[in-house]
């Protein structure tokens, strides 16, 4: 009997977070964590897909506006069929012959095909009584090639690259399966770092994560280079050298800046810097990571498609691969991006935090370790403790690392109270304001 | 006495051009020119600000929603306030904290950022009483350079280039001004070339379009390799090899795709080949540049914004720089652009069609000529007759050359007829569709 999606609603659901700095940044010194939510309602009682694409507040209207724009792209499809042809049905949402204009590929319409591809995914998984992390790593190489659209990827990655890279990975992939279910996957902790806070919480949150047993810090810079190289003092005091200190300036600075500043912060021996400058700009990555080596460039969380991906790889602009999961076109384009990466031999270490980044990424992980990269070197996905509350079945860590979900979906599903307590702008949370 | 933005208003505006296959192409076989209309009005009786942005009908909602959303980024501002910062409030609006996250600088929302800051400098120049065009040629060069923001841009053009560029030029250009106003700017005719039209129509239009004396063709391709070698051996035919033809993928095709059917075409000599790839793809146009040498590489319709302009000619990757009027984010990153192009030696080339787009862009070509490149070679704009008739001061051409526009403002005021007729989706022109 085949599953019809019958409904797709959408939801502009926002948390106010602005309110206690939380987020805070040198570009976005206010974000209110915020998603568009989707639900897919079928033909089967009580099966439904979940997905969300985040943004940090304003704007998240117009992620619904596109989201419902590609809704009758979906509605009304069976799952079978989608699954039976998953390129194409992801291709028929990025390149709809009208709507592709406003993109291609890209902002507010990307984030939103996030969204529903995700749901679908949540949905796929569901049925099929899995987590989305166990249903790929249980596929055979040829069915995770299909999953993908090639287009503008041939000079880097053909599928039978891709198809040769699976293979290799799938005769062991149940021994490190086992292995992340026993040990987890490794996080780091961006909560100390947010330019918001003062010295002295600064001070303090490090000496908390330190306590938690966390090895990886992240601070925000960029804003002003006395305050970070006094942030940064401060966190080499705390946490010694010995520990990974990594430096986020999200998108600050133009290239000649970034390269002058970071040969300021080199003292403190940064493990990379994340988001130098533009995230469209591929050759001034690349110029910034000649320039500042050893130190590494990550980035990734606002870069718009697997053709920027593609192209920092080619250039050898990034040493470290930060793939959102709502940035990208859902699962299928990620896959495409872990792909490159491994050929490329590019650690991926996803961006989280935010509301359900950390749900989802755990899942793209774990994947990619498990079939893709087959490595755990360099590889470590962002962690922020805050506003898991909201999920029905939120992240679990256990010493600091992402235990393998076991729920089938996507993980993603939000309490329908807390759904209807942050909706913008007649939920509860947003009353007054 | 002060000029205020009292209100910001903006309609969805669409012209059902599918129904006659006008404007297909490889990858858009069915556009309904559209635009989102947006009106400033002001504290002065009479004194107005349109402007508009470009889309191709669905998904012209979520500009919409994206122009709502940063309408309260120019409204209740004066007009003296924003042209005393030109380049802050452009940041303002490209930098919004929150809103900046479903961009940054790309797609929906900045195809709306375009509409508002258009509409602006339509309002600039009604207030001054010039078209946008002089208004410009008229300032100083350091006013000119105040315009810009370089944020991302001073690692291939600094201010002072910038106005080492302008002042190199400002001396002559009433020569220059004079010279257009008596010939015009060239122009070329994509009218013939659609692929929606059978061979006889094609034919036909190739000899209406010699009759009426254009010098340059274009034709698109891409679909089929068949289909392609037929047809550019009918223009051909028609119009022998003194004229040019220009060829335009739409973006159909993965790089080595693109060279292979490009050394099939080459036999034709075309004079280049417009958007073989993704927009997105730096690397993969210098690729493509490389290898079908001596034909030249244009893109710039959808390249999202200034970083990918200066990319794609630090790269080498185009020969012919597309600039559009409304995909950049309005006249301020246009000026940036033209003074990289102008730096890096490329030729400028406006996408024009669509609706508006032609009215629009010979404000840009006529400035860039007389200020910026101070050259015609290898110059041309494109021109299609199509929907002029809904401006109150259509484009106007004389010897198939746009002649400068004399109206004050940016030439882009729509009919109220036209614009009550073809809203969307209550306006009489979308009734029982």
């Amino acid at each position: 009997m085949s599953t019809t999606i019958t409904g797709v609603t959408a939801r502009d659901i926002r948390f106010p977070t602005s309110r206690e700095h939380i987020g805070s940044d040198a570009m976005h010194p206010d974000p209110d964590y915020s998603c568009v939510y989707v639900v897919l309602r079928t033909s089967q009682p009580g099966l439904e897909g979940h997905g969300l694409t985040f943004t940090i507040g304003r704007g998240n209207e117009v992620c619904l506006a596109a989201v419902n724009a590609l809704a009758p792209l979906v509605r009304g499809r069976t799952l079978e069929e989608i699954c039976d042809g998953m390129a194409a049905f992801w291709r028929s949402l990025t390149s709809e012959s009208q709507l592709r204009w406003i993109g291609p590929e890209k902002g507010a319409l990307h984030l939103a095909t996030a969204a529903l591809v995700n749901a679908v995914w949540d949905l796929y998984a569901k049925a099929e009584g899995k987590p989305v992390w166990k249903l790929l790593a249980d596929m055979e190489p040829a069915q995770i090639v299909s999953l993908i659209d090639f287009r503008y990827l041939t000079d880097a990655l053909t599928p039978d690259e891709a198809l040769e890279i699976l293979e290799a990975n799938a005769p062991t992939r149940a021994r490190r399966e086992a292995e992340l279910r026993r040990d987890g996957y490794p996080a780091y902790t961006t909560s100390a770092g947010w330019l918001g806070f003062s010295d002295r919480q600064l001070r303090q949150l490090c000496r908390d994560a330190l306590a938690e047993g966390w090895s990886h810090f992240k601070i925000k810079v960029g804003a002003d280079l006395a305050d970070d190289l006094r942030r940064c003092t401060i966190i080499r005091e705390e946490i010694g050298f010995d520990r990974k200190l990594m430096t986020d300036a999200n998108q600050r600075w133009d290239v000649p800046e970034a390269i002058g500043w970071m040969k300021e912060l080199a003292r403190f021996q940064p493990h990379w810097i994340e988001e130098p400058t533009s995230p469209d700009d591929v050759l001034g990555h690349a110029a910034i990571a000649r320039a500042i080596a050893p130190i590494g460039v990550a980035t990734g969380e606002q870069c718009q498609n697997r053709v920027i991906f593609k192209q920092l790889m080619q250039a050898g602009a990034i040493q470290f691969c930060q793939i959102d999961s709502c940035r990208l076109g859902g699962v299928n384009e990620i896959l495409a991006v872990l792909l490159l990466a491994k050929k490329f031999g590019i650690p991926v270490c996803p961006h989280a935090g935010g509301v359900g980044l950390c749900e989802y990424v755990q899942h793209l992980a774990i994947f990619d370790y498990i079939y893709v990269s087959a490595s755990l070197e360099n590889r470590i996905v962002e962690y922020v403790d805050h506003l898991h509350e909201h999920f029905e079945n939120p992240v679990q860590m256990r010493n600091n690392r992402y235990v393998p979900p076991a729920a089938p979906g996507y993980g993603i599903t939000m309490k329908p109270a807390s759904l209807d307590a942050y909706e913008f702008p007649g939920g509860r949370a947003w009353q007054g304001s």
